[in-house]
């Protein structure tokens, strides 16, 4: 096996050539490089100063770390000298000048780099720029190579592991970066103590830094990530090129066996969290697009395939994706892709952490397919929301009860740099961000991520019978979130025949000590079609509160207090009626968000809420999607809601019946937290024929 | 040549089966017909009772003349029984019940018929169901024959001809789809004197009534429809189909010719007024999701395509629909396309009626295009709305000055039974809705239709210059929308190097006696980025105004009094700037559709609103867009504006100079509306080098 470059074999390069001009997944991204690096060769060699994040010489330097990499893999996939040479020039240009560049000015609590103003930036840049480096092995003169290493690698090492060494050993996402980045150029420069520190940290221990420490720390026993699947995908990507590159040259690890298979649980334990469109559920600080044709997924993919298994849910996962790692594995994947059968049984999954967790309840096939999201887990550091119990509903190709997602416009220099907008922490951090309900208006554990990180959720059932009778409920609890006051919920998605689209059955338990206000809270997307029941729209429009993200909400209309409220709204095609019953009468109001919003940081989205003062309530929600409409064809059917109602009753402390009544027939169904087994906790009867 | 039903011989059946299982346009209407007759097969026939407009009974009713139509038409062409069965078995199944079927209950200025609450429905049923019979010809038995004329033609063509003769004539889209479907069913049932009262009118005088009148009188000499594009593809429906049946079958009316092809042009008319995604600008009344896959505007095509000339842009919007019409013209159509390029010039085009019109201007090829409309032409009838010297801009894919469209949720039964919302006249139609000036917080002609019907705008100046120097302007003026107010507006689209969208500069010049109050309004779509300069929200949001739609306007902050503005908002992948000079100092303010709206049927949107109290303003806005953002990759370029300021000089009453500073150069331009020739209302300098 004769290598041409650190994790690639003439024999491999040769098979992803195979792949070129065809219409695989392997084919796409080979094609979209190959444009790419033809645009760069006409644009030649651009090695700018130093500018502000967003900036065009910002932009530049992040591009060029990747035209480094591409230029040099594609040279060597289609065995072209000109893109070997632009890989090559790029390198000097930057030997050139980069140890005599002054350090950037530090904007957050990152340490500043060179080329960037945070050195996580420049751990990903010298990653890219080592695997494009030990592709031009043979390519280049021994003066060349000793410029390169001398005038670039070398001081951007010394930064990380002497300058920064405080921050190497960091567990955490970023650390990922830095010992991947030093480990792989040690690997490329063939310096071991390097690859050491990188693999075991810099007190050689492996127990507190380095990356065996971060595989064993950083991701939960099942893999889950604690910062969110936006910052697992992020994490994952160093971690599975080290992993890769490790097993190639230090195959003793035996990386992918360490921690029970972690690297193997972590990508499907990222995989699993993807909504059928292929986007992230923005749980935690979040974009509301990061998706699976990022490049770390698709090299995560693609190991799991190459390395676990290609289990048929990733294949077809793989399926969606615009393209693949350019690597063997891809190719790989590609073939399996093309042989695989278009649609498959996705199951649902409870990733737990502890005795808390997140739940995924996952009915039907193909892209309409529904996926509810449950978080009863860990809180995320400093990227968390105040969320526990929160849930986000996916159906029908779009997300129904929606994530706001981060308050950030990424990139975008004019927007605070691009970096995190004080109305994160501000509005979407907040619990009333979430779909949920909110204790006396303030959010969960006071808003204190110290406080909220010590605590978690606790899943108590979590049942699939999604095969047997159209099923899959989960309930989970929190005592801590808020002083004096426990919150239970039961999740439940349940097929009826009538409808394309499960029932959303959504019980809320909130019970307290003293008198409360329990704001129960969600976030449609789309129109209001309708309250069902008279409404009062506000003129003027206030703002609902003070603090905790209240400041951030105006008050639309509201429905005067009622044990029972509904409302219609039309997303899409779709239109999803909402139904409650409160155990004690609740004004339900529908909100804007936007207040107090003076740099237009935050989008203008609707709320609603359901509001009761009282010691304890229970909450008990249908979602009901009914109907189809299409402005562009004029067309619309069932734009009315079928259910009629709802009776709930008490059976006992912890048995609750929800009855559904349909004008043709009865739903009955009933939970049991204090079930033994998880097959007692939910009864359904269903079909029954109404006897009026 | 054997007829095979009304419009079709067995020859062209043939051609036409020859594309089923092929991928063109021809091939996929076909395939989606198959798949609706084999639903409609495993249904069977269904017959419901009468229900509200939306309802069931409703949908299926009309859904059924489709069925009949579709599946005589799929039976011949696949020759297939099952499929004239079903055609038959539903046309006997309407016999059986229709004559003693009791009128509907009328809902709006239209008389009721019995499957429907209007007429209208009921002439598009006939027409329909009348087609599919033609086709139904030699397989049915005399007696069915007798039954279906005579239980199901025979009282609808009295209903429509003699209890509301008083409809029958009037010069309208209702009447034309009257007189079409009379027409079409008397000359299937060869019924002479009803085509001729269907040709001639009541009267026979051709004069007052009839096709021929309605050819004459609905139409423009350009072909032009003054209820706008929405009604537009919908009175070109039933106008390409009578017309293609009287050329077969009354050949000696020569109706293609007549009034110098008023046919065509009217195709023509409609057809270039299409945005460069499909959909039709949403003039007047109309959805904003209105596009060319509507059936009136395939059959539009394949008549202009069969009957005129398969000219270029033509060609190259059909390669854009998802089918044709299933007839020979079809079929041609859909051979031209797979031979046809892929982008072709798309040139502008002003619309004439007398002395106004309404001008589109147009730069570029293919999908990400950019076109103007702007209205300076009639008003529209009922249908009109107070919109003079409006003006929408589409560009890069998305329309970034937009109209709001209609107040109506078509076919949503619970929105008011799917009819037009009370907001319709209470902002839609207002003139503070769209993109102009609105004077002294008032819509043009006091609001007031039948005035606005009496008067319409001038078109002053039409310049393309697009392949010359890339440069395209209109001016218009309206004189009576305001007592003592005279508005003049030019809009100027200009190609400049640095930039793939064009500049849109926006001059509108407002000159009255006494004191008014000028509101340069606009609607952009979106997120705001920022405002440049100092910005207060409000954390109140109160009303705009009492009347003519500004009491459905929240203000949702402003900027202190300036003579010079500018706002970037985001869009998609694009970013826009607008830069704003205005003569007197004016207070820019950021509003939000939605108050006063207790039922929920106004969206909330978007509104910038510019306002100067003064006796003559002059505004001068540009319309920068810049930069790229994607989310999901991250990644973001030049999201501030190039443009650093506006320099205006008035040279004389009627020449205006207007320079635009950019940091490397200046661009300058002047307007001269006084000038002789169009060549020299126009003159541009672009390119100086700075001299500071």
């Amino acid at each position: 096996m004769q290598m041409s470059g650190l994790l690639w074999t003439r024999e491999e390069l040769a098979q992803i050539r195979g792949h070129a001009h065809r219409s695989t997944q392997l084919g796409q991204s080979l094609s979209e490089l190959r444009e790419e690096l033809d645009q760069a060769l006409t644009a030649g060699v651009v090695v700018p100063g130093q500018g502000e994040p967003g900036s065009y010489e910002h932009n530049t330097h992040k591009h060029n770390a990747k035209l480094i990499e591409h230029a040099a893999l594609m040279g060597r996939v289609m065995e072209n000298n000109a893109y070997l040479d632009l890989s090559r020039d790029l390198l000097l240009g930057y030997a050139q000048v980069y140890r005599d560049m002054p350090f950037q000015v530090a904007r957050n609590t990152n340490p500043p780099g060179k080329l960037f103003h945070q050195i996580l930036n420049e751990h990903i840049w010298l990653l890219g720029a080592s695997l494009g480096y030990s592709l031009l092995n043979g390519h280049l003169s021994a003066d060349e190579c000793e410029h390169i290493e001398s005038g670039l690698f070398k001081p951007m090492l010394d930064m990380f592991t002497v300058t920064y060494a405080h921050d190497f050993d960091r567990i955490h996402n970023h650390g990922l970066w830095a010992v991947a980045a030093v480990g792989i150029c040690g690997l490329v420069t063939g310096q071991d103590e390097l690859v050491d520190k990188a693999v075991l940290g810099l007190d050689g221990s492996a127990g507190t830094g380095g990356f065996l420490a971060q595989i064993d720390k950083l991701f939960s026993q099942d893999g889950y990530y604690v910062e969110g699947p936006y910052y697992h995908r992020f994490a994952i990507h160093p971690l599975c090129l080290f992993a890769e590159a490790l097993a190639r040259h230090r195959p003793g690890l035996n990386i992918y066996e360490r921690g029970g298979q972690r690297i193997g649980r972590s990508i499907r334990a990222l995989l699993c969290t993807v909504y059928p469109d292929g986007r992230f559920p923005a749980l935690n600080d979040a974009s509301r697009s990061m998706d699976i044709d990022d490049e770390g997924v698709q090299i995560a993919l693609a190991v799991h395939a190459g390395r676990y298994a290609p289990v048929p849910e990733l294949v077809a996962m793989a399926a969606q994706q615009n393209g693949t790692w350019v690597h063997r594995f891809g190719a790989q994947l590609a073939d399996a892709v093309e042989n695989a059968p278009r649609s498959c049984h996705i199951p649902s999954v409870l990733l737990a952490d502890g005795d808390g967790g997140q739940a995924h309840l996952k009915l039907g096939e193909g892209a309409r397919r529904h996926h509810l999201v449950f978080a009863a887990g860990q809180h995320g550091m400093g990227h968390g929301h105040f969320d526990l119990l929160g849930l986000t509903f996916f159906s029908g190709g779009r997300e129904r009860l929606k994530e706001y997602g981060f308050c950030r416009w990424l990139n975008v220099e004019p927007k605070f740099g691009g970096r995190y907008l004080p109305e994160n922490e501000g509005y979407a951090k907040q619990s009333v961000a979430h779909n949920l309900v909110v204790v006396d208006q303030a959010s969960q554990h006071g808003g204190n991520h110290r406080l909220a990180d010590q605590c978690h959720g606790c899943i108590e059932k979590f049942v699939d019978r999604g095969d047997v009778d159209g099923l899959i409920a989960v309930c989970g609890s929190t005592e801590d979130a808020y002083p004096g006051v426990s919150l239970r919920r039961h999740c439940i998605l349940l097929e009826i025949g009538r409808s394309e689209a499960p029932l959303l059955i959504d019980i809320v338990e909130a019970k307290g000590t003293g008198k409360h206000c329990y704001d129960y809270v969600f976030s449609p997307a789309g129109q209001i079609v309708r309250w069902w029941g008279e409404f009062s729209a506000r003129d003027t429009l206030e703002v609902l509160g003070v603090g905790h993200g209240y400041q951030h909400l105006w008050v639309v209309g509201e429905q005067a207090s009622s044990r029972e409220h509904a409302m219609t709204w039309l997303d899409g095609d779709r239109f999803t009626t909402w139904h409650q019953y409160s155990e004690h009468p609740a004004e339900a109001m529908q909100l804007l968000v936007g207040a107090n919003d003076p740099e237009h940081n935050l989008r203008h989205e609707k709320k609603i809420m359901s509001r009761v003062h009282a010691g304890s309530n229970l909450f008990v929600n249908v979602f009901e999607q009914h109907g189809y409409f299409d402005e562009a064809s004029e067309c619309c059917r069932n734009a009315r809601p079928d259910l009629n109602s709802i009776a709930v009753k008490r059976l006992s402390e912890e048995r609750i019946e929800v009855t559904l009544n349909f004008p043709q027939e009865v739903k009955s169904l009933s939970v049991d937290t204090g079930a033994a087994g998880e097959a007692d906790y939910i009864t359904y009867r269903g079909g029954d024929r109404r006897h009026d």
